[in-house]
């Protein structure tokens, strides 16, 4: 199924159904107020909710309406964790190479994950506010999962299972803040501003054939100023599946219902594929002429990120986003 | 005034008023089911709040309680954000000392800040579960505050008033874990576990003249296995107040209402007064004898953390773990 959360003016807004074809939706107040509240409940709510759809999707249900995206806030407006992988180690070896230093070999088997802010997100089609176009604002388009609870010390079948929710992710990065961030060695804080999500998120079987091995293996589709930036395939070299990813948190601490585990930079070694961010091509500059050559975002510049099924519709709706100016 | 959230099954437990003296309470579901509810609406939420609590410490209230602090939750049992920041540089000299280091002059301008994990918080007195004691369990005493809405690019003056509570904190961390994420570069994931706060929050006003400068000026007092390990001054040597971290992470994006920011661990230059972790008294020892010889926590250990107003009375209530292993 396909859930979605309003803005209604309060903080968590207003959880709808959304049909498969992302034309109508309802809301459903009598099964949960909130996505969150959805999460906190999901074994009693999770069959309500898929039988809406049902109806949803095969018919007409009383109170339904034309599903606008821009009505969309994320479908978690706020959530209680944010916690992202790097599991595209072709990003990760960009990074590196651009800098001259090799990959450690512990970076394939022991994932790389930052903790992010979670306490306010950036609607699908909000703005992004930059105070300093000298901080060097990115996007990132990434995949990202919704969980249930998961016990401490969880396996990777037992986090597999515990996967509720899929959503798309422009994980939004101040560039030029990094570099003295990752040397006081306390990672990342200031370097990552608030994420946005996709406008709907979507149960794992939505997915069919695609979701397999705990990867989604469809291209994320990035454009960037109205053109292609790039369209590499989230699924074929994820180096540790989201199960994986989950086990990692709950090596040492359990995860509460609505936590979200985010995959990091979709990327390809097919450079023909293109990139999820500015970073990775500014890298292959680099690497090939010496120096970067494409500036990061401008004031107007839009971004925009979405993934289509075989045949060719859109799955989770589009993050749509213009970088504007903060007062 | 004092507010502490009662264990009911739910997940955000009960939000309850606690008399200055922490010998009664009471729940007000008419104004509040739970603190992020009434964080969410606190300019409405806070002067009924304060007005029960006047009651309490006056008279009796209907349907009060005597204080349990075994029966309190984290004041929030689960937060949308927990950003610890390392404000006393006391223990970031001894850390880097230790290991032949210097302290970039930065460090003295720019605060150190980690995002940690806040979907789910240990109770005040909950057992620490430790999965292996090899992983180097440690303590670490600190003082917390929970925000307000916070809009980005706030200044300190406005960062200061958007605090509504404070806390005292045990920042669990699993020591022989951080060299490899430190490595990684990515900052503290799996060493930072569930983090534990005092049994009660209390609005500023409470600590009286100790709240000065954004800082309280109190001792934090921290017992090991029943015996006094340190009770370091929180104001004295905290290099950045609190309206500072707040604005820290303020730079780069909005913070939303119930977010805990943390003052790092307490620690001041004059040793006599102890140490508020482990780590900090192995660097003495093994900045003076050339190798730590007290060691990690081990199953069984205790640790106390509380702070006393100048009359000797408890402002929070004490957290009081106990490091069991986890099955």
């Amino acid at each position: 199924m396909k859930l979605a959360s309003y803005k209604n003016g309060t903080r968590d807004g207003a959880l709808h159904v959304v049909s498969r074809d992302l034309t109508r939706c309802v809301v459903v107040p009598d099964i949960a107020r909130t996505l969150q509240g959805a999460l906190d409940n999901w074994l009693e709510a999770a069959p309500r909710l898929q039988a809406i759809y049902a109806q949803l999707n095969t018919g007409h249900v009383s109170g339904e309406l034309a599903f606008d995206p821009a009505r969309c806030h994320s479908p978690l407006p706020r959530a209680y964790q944010w916690a992202d992988g790097s599991a595209y180690l072709t990003h990760v070896e960009l990074v590196r190479k651009a800098r001259g230093a090799e990959v450690p070999e512990s970076f394939y088997s022991d994932p790389l994950m930052y903790q992010g802010g979670s306490d306010a997100f950036l609607a699908p089609t909000a703005a992004i506010p930059l105070r300093d176009p000298a901080w060097g604002l990115d996007f990132e388009g990434e995949v990202a999962v919704v969980t249930g609870d998961v016990p401490l010390g969880a396996g990777i079948e037992q986090c597999g299972q515990a996967i509720r929710l899929l959503m798309l992710v422009n994980d939004v990065t101040l560039r030029n803040l990094i570099p003295n961030e990752l040397a006081k060695g306390f990672g990342f804080f200031q370097s990552k501003p608030a994420t946005s999500f996709s406008p709907v998120a979507v149960t794992p079987d939505e997915l069919g054939d695609a979701w397999q091995d705990g990867k989604v293996h469809l291209p994320l589709l990035v454009d960037y100023n109205g053109t292609r930036f790039g369209q590499p395939n989230a699924g074929v070299e994820m180096q540790f599946s989201f199960p994986q990813l989950i086990a990692h948190v709950a090596k040492t601490r359990e995860l509460s219902a609505g936590s979200i585990v985010g995959s990091g930079t979709v990327s390809n070694s097919d450079r023909k594929v293109g990139s999820c961010c500015l970073a990775e091509q500014r890298m292959i500059e680099t690497i090939e002429q010496g120096a970067p050559v494409t500036p990061f975002m401008k004031l107007g510049d839009t971004v925009r990120i979405a993934m289509r099924d075989a045949a060719g519709a859109s799955i989770f709706g589009a993050i749509e986003q213009k970088v504007t100016a903060h007062e």
